[in-house]
Formats: C-alpha cells, sequence, structure tokens
C-alpha cells in the first residue's frame, strides 16, 4: 500500500509549506490545488465555483415546505452539484492514492483515505501568526486591515470545520482524528518538516 | 531563560517514555515522580496523599447550606489540603524550570509555566494501543480485566481533565493549548524522540 499523509490545516498556519517542504524532502507527490483542476476537468465546472463549493458544506436552508421532488428548485440543483464535486472528489483522491506515495493537503483526505491508513497530520497557529504569515505569503490579502484579515481567517476556518463535520461526522481540529497537530506558532516549519521526514523515512 | 518542555499525556499514552528519552537525547533534567516526591516533604503529607490530590480537582460537593466560614467542617479541610498541594506544586514547578533546561511531566506544567515559555506537548493514543502498553509496562494493572483496564483509563483521564480543567481554565488536550499533540498508536515513540530532540538541538 502506499504511504500517504493527509494534511488539515488552519488558513495561514503553514499546512502547505509543511506538506510542500515534506514532498520535498520524501521524494514524493504533493496535490493541493491540483485536486480542484482534476475535479473541474471531471465536472466541467469553473476551477473558482469548485473551490468555493469544496471550502463549503452543501446549503440546504430553503424552506422545508417547498415539495423537494416535485419542483426542481435552484436550490435542489445546488445542493445536487455541491454533493457530486464531493463525490467526484473522493474519486480523485482515490486515484490519486493508488497511483503512488503522496501528500494531499485538505479535502477531508484523512477521512476519505482512511482505508489508506494514512499519517494524518493537522497544522494550527494562534491568530497573531496566522496574521502575520497571511501577510507575508498571500497576494490577495495584503490590502486587508489587521480586522478584516482576522474576520477573513476565521471565516474560512468556519466553514473547513462545517464542510468537515458534514461529511465525516468528526470534529475538525480535534486530536483524536490525526496523528499529529502542530503549532507553527511555536515550531518552525522548515526544520519541522526536516524532521519529521528523517523520522518518517526511519520507519519505513 | 532555561528551555522548558511540558509533557500532558492521557494515560497510557506513552508520555513519560517520550519524556525521558527526550531529555536523555538533550541531556537535561526530566521530572516526573519527583515533583510528587519534593511536594510530600514539604508538605509531610504522604506521597500516596498528595498523587491522590494532584489527579484529582478539590471535591467540592457539600451542602451549601453548611455555613462555611462558620463551620471547619471535614469537607473544608480536604479543599484548603488539596488547594495548599497545588499551590506548593506551584512553588516546586517553578523552582525546578528557574534550575535548569527541564521535561516536566504533568501537573498543569505547561499552564503554570507558561511564562517561561515552554515547548507544550500533549500525547495521546487510542485506547487498543493504550490497553496494549499498559499491559505492557504496568505492574499494577496486569490483573486487570480488558474491560476493567478500559474502566480504568478513562476514569484516570477524566480526573485529570476535571483537574487541568479546574486549575487553568482550559481544556485538556485540547490542541490549541500544546504546541505539538502526538498519537502514540500511530508514531513510534522511540524514533519520534529522537527526531524531535534533533529539531530542538538544530533550533537553539
Amino acid at each position: 500500500m502506499n504511504k500517504i499523509i493527509t494534511i488539515g490545516r488552519e488558513f495561514g498556519s503553514g499546512g502547505r509549506e509543511l506538506g510542500k517542504r515534506l514532498a520535498d524532502h520524501l521524494g514524493i507527490a504533493y496535490y493541493d490545488k491540483e485536486i480542484i483542476e482534476e475535479i473541474s476537468n471531471r465536472t466541467s465546472l469553473a476551477q473558482e465555483y469548485v473551490h468555493q463549493i469544496v471550502e463549503q458544506k452543501p446549503n440546504f436552508y430553503f424552506p422545508i415546505t417547498i415539495g423537494r421532488t416535485l419542483h426542481a428548485t435552484h436550490s435542489d440543483y445546488v445542493v445536487k452539484q455541491q454533493t457530486s464535486v464531493y463525490a467526484e472528489q473522493a474519486n480523485v483522491l482515490r486515484e490519486m492514492a493508488e497511483k503512488s506515495d503522496c501528500i494531499i493537503v485538505g479535502r477531508c483526505a484523512d477521512y476519505i483515505l482512511k482505508d489508506h491508513d494514512p499519517l494524518r497530520i493537522f497544522v494550527y497557529a494562534d491568530m497573531e501568526s496566522k496574521i502575520k504569515r497571511c501577510r507575508e505569503k498571500a497576494e490577495v490579502e495584503e490590502h486587508l486591515s489587521e480586522k478584516e484579515m482576522k474576520k477573513m481567517i476565521l471565516k474560512v476556518d468556519k466553514n473547513r470545520a462545517h464542510y468537515y463535520a458534514y461529511y465525516t461526522g468528526q470534529k475538525w481540529g480535534h486530536h483524536a482524528n490525526y496523528d499529529l497537530c502542530i503549532n507553527t506558532s511555536a515550531l518552525p516549519v522548515k526544520e519541522f518538516a526536516e524532521a519529521l521526514a528523517g523520522m518518517i523515512k526511519g520507519m519505513e
């Protein structure tokens, strides 16, 4: 069975950097935005739209009195589309896991690929560090004020938590759902990735 | 400032082993049962009794209608003794942290020593692994059935969670209160301790 490492991460915590560095050290595939691209290709939906969907749980908020089987409402259609994107995402992840050793960031991969016995990592940080990292790394967020940036980080993470809870029935970020939880406010990503890669190689 | 590493741990998860191994690799002091011994010396209470106290939150369950300021009840006395043991424990920990680099297991050390900016580790595992570890390592628990052992593990951890919440106002085991949370069901303690020690040395 291929070695699979999944990384859940709070926005701005450096999960993507950790994943990339680990992949480089281990010489294995790294999947993040590639998953969105692949789903977009398969569903013929725009990448931006797929990205929105995989960051939010399906939206069921419309009056229950409307006969859902009789009227194919707009909401019905949206929910179906969201659910089918999740199903396609699961297919893409399973194919990636079958193909070779790899690191997958986000996308409920820890849960979807549980039969592959992945090493499940969760990366988090305090708000101050996350804002600092966003300022240093991101392009989109650099014009936001401190308050706006905090609000955005909290919103993205809230959506991730809801999405994860909706599809897995588990609590996002709860240590019991992971093998390793890393606070990048205290631990430097570069050095930790190197040490962790060394340990993973040693375990093989 | 001395380098302080604190280790919170679920019963049977291997937190003590990780602490000892880390201390050996780093060549620094390791405190676990020594803390109980020191508190026992200072308070003239039996070690066994101190151990019981530092694994449980103070017991406030007596009728509130009894005037606590008027009657020095047995419960009053016990609560005072428990609280003073906690205060003495805090003194002992601070003195240990002032003395040299060290690793401290349990005792709310992550919270008590927060001004020392410790590396805060939490060690946990799934129930199956914890029962297995207890069977392999412990002497006291080896005669217990599977069911009795599970009950004991849950009880010890429940007490630890209550004790931690009572004195720190924080949630025991919640990732935000730690820098690194390690699931020893998936990660081998020996190899992880070596890798982590290497990284800590590299950070100096």
